[in-house]
């Protein structure tokens, strides 16, 4: 039995991550932090787990977390995090970090798009990108474990196979995501109040997104050289699903059957990616940990569509996939 | 050509207003006041008004609102209303107030329901309630009328043709309403957060509501006696929009044709009421000025339904046809 | 290992009833039907199936039912379902009764309602209404079970318990429920087609709808003598999630202390009930098996509300329930 | 006064066009068809016209039609539309068609996408596409015009003039297009049931919408050269709006503010296309014929965002525009 904690458990991915944790049969949760000393129930601020857990929400020092818990799941802001995370990884936890801080390998990357130094340089090239379908074998047995992106998750997971196979160019590809407003977190802002974006469609931070250096870095691992994606985000009026709809120029004649097929091999023991032929809809994987994905030549371009639920696969299911990797569970226990 | 002024235009009452105002051919917008020091163009603050109205907001002294609008169309919070209505008026402009603050008659009742002593007291009983279909006359020429409340014209309109004719008892009333999410105004609140209002439905206020009183005041009126109504409103994941439902017991044996002849001769000549024999949605509507409402017998119990925009017959639309009875102008000039 | 079928799988109810059977450790899904004969995949009928369940739907005959399953979950529509359910009850099988078929004692009522004649009258009076938290005991271990309707479940629950203590009036109780889209299935209907319900509300089936009877009978049983209720569906924005609202006379001078008090020791030991302070949302229960139930007095009117997910506890979540009572498992298995 | 007709009045294109004519000055509805023989009245097809407008749809004859309106939008389906409208143009009509009929000039490319044959081809190359921003002095005193799709207006009013301009290569553009599911029409249909497409996101049609040839077309004669557009729709939980973000690579060297000035000088006139700083919503032109639209270079790509309302802008609120042209009424009228 593993005691955890969520550090900072007040969010979205706090809410999603709860349930799975009961379900998990090895699991045991120990304490959850917030920066506000009233001491609130989980249940008044998470209602869907009134009357099956009873913990209350405490400002805890990293030490009492630390005693209270073997493995952390750091829901924090970036910088914040890195901050906690050293101190916690020093006092012997294990850590899956939702923030950004641990996903670069350059600090100097870092500072440029988030606009703060990083507390933690040192860890940062040596921490691994917790995508299992990529980083499987270093995320077993792993101390700290970086949790990826939500959108980085669904274009990297449709792109890096042709990549790898050097089927499309890394140059010039476009990277069109869709997501619900569960992405945008849990605080009130003018543009996430229900009649402003009920019933509207936005497209955000266009070239400025903080996602646009993570899709890079893995992309270009992928591809052996640097890639230059251009990212946009869009705001779509529902709760939860990622849709990315991603062009790529083909480096030689290739034909839709063959795209399909170095995404399928890739990906045949994938316990949690389906290479589908139809187009897939958000709602085929909202709720689950799943990624859809399937792709299309046109007028010479390679179409990639990837569907993901921006919470689960995009956030708490990929947490708790790599904290079974971390520790040795069967990958998809209290995922399926 | 009537020069007006809308007080507080940042809201979404404001929004309303403003294209049917620039509709309308004898009006024209002279002022648009907030609380705000940093003159923002009317089209950052609304964008529907980019390149159709080319003022910006302003934080105006009521000196200069006067100076520069001979009616004043007041969208400021209750309490705040008042105190600025009164100066308006004696500034010799002509007021529609949104605010609740001139709707009921009794100080003592609106201290209660309000919680703070009202700062003009004396224009309390005086002051028309600006629903046409029970006061057309009174408003006619008047110096300031109180906007009604969404909640009250959506069950008033409803109820009233049949307390007047003693169909229905005054004891008893129950009055479900169910709106659409702007009702709450554009401020950012946790519960009006996207994610916590979309696909999740509430009631709010129980027993508590402010329409109450303003609701019993004028059933009161129509019935004679005092009502005691019960009335429960609901948020619904949707921009706009009030559904009410009402329950009352007949005084005699009744039967639904004759209920809706009541409603039908009461609303005859009336431009923005339409007793429909079918069970009416807010989409029929929505975007427009228009109260539909019928009636069923069942099981011994007399059921209404009537639909309204909140945002339109349910307050900005409704402000400009009681600006038309003042200034007697065609009652539907700008609303059809 | 209990084998189990799902009859008419293509709805809303077998989609949700899928996973729920997935997670049961000691149950094996043995066919789907459908009275198609392109047997299609489940994945493709269901798309949250792909890569979990490799089955396709046949258009079996009721013996080839019979020999694949020993328990079968019927979603088929009334009068159909009875027909069906009382052959494969003669060949051994157990039956859940997702369809209104047995939810009726008396087939005079069931004709009135139905407009049909009631194939299997006998069975009727003998058959246990599937609510665990009114009839536990005659579930256990019982041939036949009827499946609650969704909005009965949510007015039951939420008023039975002050009919059984006398505390409200079994005369003039309104029930004014509104519902997500998901209850009126999987069919699409002009009245259901997106851009004709997204964004609005209205009423409908207002003193016409089939679940009145089911409300009565039960209410009525707990009561002690013949309720009259009104009931009032309406048709919400949202996918799912079912809210109810209902009104009763109290019988006596009660305090609002009093009837939650009486809400929670009826409910106390009650797994998936659960009586709340707050006024509930549906986003409280959507997804799980509970029901969230506060109460209010206002006005000396009794002021009920509740909550449930209309396809778990509302459909496939009570299925599972009660399966679990029928074979004595865990009564929540597969439900946390 | 100007008689006109709607052909195939039972839509969503009818029921936006009717509060349009209704609002016109100078109009008078004469006819509205449709293929049923029950004769309903419009107010029961539509019900926001409920006391607005005393007319029922009828069955006519294109001859009726004719003898009763002077002018006719035609909203029946492809095929369809043209063989009715080559025979009402020769009884002396003239007419906005919002089909795919006219817009297309080679007969050969519609039969290849519309996979049918042209019934009436010779009026094909001769018929002005009804965009008045591209093509507005030959709309002028028109007998027909091909009202254009929705999705080309979106794309074509954010790339034309950069093509005119050959600021960007007429090779490798991308259109990712989001739209309500209004676009879809009024007929039920699975993926348009609203719990299957609420909540949802989805990639359609990729490789095969019909509005391909019909961008390429107009994109090419605006570049002097063929283009060979990707163009994604997608459907997006909404009602109304269109969003199109495009993706092209400039010619040159060319900055930001240097695109957006293309832009203003092209559009300074325009009275429905505003050029804005910001990234628009498609709530900023939801129930306006207005097109607003911005630039951004990112990464060395251009990149285009566009906004419209679908069924204005890129229906009923163009057909007007077209309408006020082709009789020489100042181009606004009933649009602001």
């Amino acid at each position: 039995m593993i005691r955890v904690a969520i550090l900072g458990a007040t969010g979205y991915t706090a809410r999603e991550l709860l349930p799975l944790l009961l379900r998990h049969p090895d699991v045991e949760v120990g304490a959850l932090t917030t920066r506000k000393d009233t001491k609130p129930h989980v249940a008044d601020v998470h209602p869907n787990m009134r009357g099956r857990l009873d913990l209350v929400l405490e400002n805890l020092s990293l030490a009492e977390v630390a005693q209270r818990a073997e493995c952390v799941f750091g829901c924090l802001p970036h910088g914040a995090s890195a901050a906690s995370i050293s101190e916690l990884l020093e006092a012997g936890c294990r850590v899956v970090d939702f923030s950004a801080d641990y996903r670069l390998d350059d600090p100097q990357v870092y500072a440029e798009w988030y606009g703060v130094e990083h507390p933690d340089p040192k860890r940062m090239p040596e921490t691994v990108y917790g995508l299992p379908e990529l980083y499987r074998e270093t995320i077993r047995g792993a101390k700290l474990v970086a949790n990826p992106g939500c959108y980085p998750t669904s274009a990297i997971l449709a792109l890096a196979p042709l990549l790898e196979q050097k089927v499309i160019s890394p140059n010039g590809i476009v990277i069109d995501s869709k997501s619900g407003v569960s992405g945008a977190g849990r605080t009130p802002k003018p543009n996430l109040h229900f009649p402003e974006c009920n019933e509207s469609l936005s497209a955000y931070g266009v070239g400025q997104h903080r996602h646009t250096p993570e899709i890079d870095q893995i992309l270009s691992s992928s591809a052996g050289v640097a890639t230059n994606a251009v990212f946009t985000p869009h705001l779509v009026p529902m709760n939860r699903g990622i849709l990315t709809t991603a062009y790529a120029d083909p480096t030689r004649d290739v034909e839709e059957n063959e795209i399909l097929e170095v995404l399928r091999s890739r990906y045949e023991n994938e316990p949690f990616v389906r290479v589908v032929d139809n187009l897939p809809s958000t709602k085929d994987v909202v709720g689950t940990n799943y990624c859809d994905v399937t792709a299309r030549m046109v007028r010479g371009k390679v179409l990639m569509v990837s569907v993901i639920d921006n919470l689960i696969k995009g956030a708490s299911g990929a947490a708790v996939q790599n904290f079974n990797l971390m520790y040795n569970f069967p990958e998809t226990t209290a995922l399926t």
